[in-house]
């Protein structure tokens, strides 16, 4: 009798398939690290199609879960929707629906305007325009992803001094979502962080988290972080 | 003493700030008729930029709920999360987590890939665009969004003849996310519908379905929609 059929079932390591530069999969890295649950990363190179990972998430993008149960939840937010259900232990996203619905606005804040008006102006045109050989950044794009940048840190600045957190007085799911975006810009050396020293007060208190430090050792092939991205003392 | 001191709190009316062909609008006005929830409609001319406005959501978007007692929710994801907790009767995510977590998957599909292919292209260029003062269309981008919108025409009829509804058995969020936005692109007259007749026999059950009434019901200034728009047996 072949050995594979009497074995025991061993319950599967937990997965993310993800991209180092996807804020979105950054989200979901930190929110696994803050909630304490292991996993295991897998680099996707999304633009290679591959029908193993098509089968996992029609849609081709990352991040995808596989949770140990073999659960498969794919996109960003319903992956976090998720971990808070199944592992409601250390809530992310509040602890009455008041607090959840703000938190959710804030993640949708910087998932929707802070992408569409930075995010996809700076990491898609130096970066996934790359991988996808795309051509060249277009410097239009550039220039009004570093001009949009601002009123963002602003606000991070207001909501952060008026509430210690993006969303209240414990850290969530809002900070884990702003820092997670800005974390990719940092990695390109977009971010003004001496103009905007109060957003920069707050993003030093996420980024001694020790849920932090991997994306820190993050590294993309051909493109070095500056110096200061991976120093607490920025 | 004046009257408005000595007078009871009257429970406020729920209102949705809301836009006509925005999709994300339409997701909440769906997903509030089939909770049997009722509510007032205010339209938002969100370029005006009004302040009392920007007091709701600084966002500055649509849709926008202050709910009966006050709650103010911004971002139709937060709302539809809020409103399935605050108001479980029939549930429109999902009976257990793996159930939310499809849902949430393709409500996510067409909020972020539809709307990115499809809407932006279509909407934002016909209508978006003129209220703005954008000025006219980018014929790239028409053109763009009419060839890409049959790939997702041919998923939903992959997903609803294996499933009968988008997410499973029964009809729920994905159906009213993607019946959403399809139907601002039908209201253009741009849905190829006799291409696609799978995908049409289930936009038909959803259109029946007494909750969509209002929406066939809209009309946007100096835009009219054609004559199927409304028509059940289109």
């Amino acid at each position: 009798m072949p050995a594979a059929r009497t074995a025991p079932k061993v319950a599967a390591m937990r997965i993310l398939h993800h991209m180092p530069l996807s804020p979105f999969s950054r989200k979901v890295r930190l929110a696994l690290k803050e909630k304490g649950l292991d996993f295991e990363l897998s680099q996707e190179r999304v633009w290679e199609r591959r029908p193993e990972f098509l089968a996992l998430n029609p849609a081709g993008q990352v991040p995808v879960l596989e949770d140990e149960g073999g659960q498969v939840v794919a996109d960003s937010s319903a992956i976090v929707e998720y971990l808070d259900e199944v592992y409601p232990e250390r809530p992310m996203l509040g602890r009455n629906a008041a607090e959840r619905a703000e938190t959710r606005r804030i993640v949708a804040w910087f998932d929707g305007k802070f992408h569409a008006e930075v995010g996809l102006n700076l990491v898609f045109e130096k970066v996934t325009k790359r991988f996808f050989g795309l051509g060249n950044p277009d410097s239009a794009a550039l220039r009004i992803g570093k001009q949009f940048i601002g009123p963002h840190l602003d606000y991070i600045a207001e909501l952060s001094e008026r509430r210690r957190w993006l969303a209240g007085s414990e850290f969530g799911l809002a900070d884990i979502a702003a820092a997670a975006h800005l974390s990719c810009i940092d990695y390109l050396g977009d971010v003004p962080w001496e103009d905007f020293p109060r957003a920069k007060d707050w993003y030093a208190r996420v980024k001694s988290r020790p849920s932090f430090r991997p994306l820190l050792a993050d590294s993309v092939a051909g493109m070095r972080a500056p110096p200061h991205y991976a120093d607490l003392d920025f």
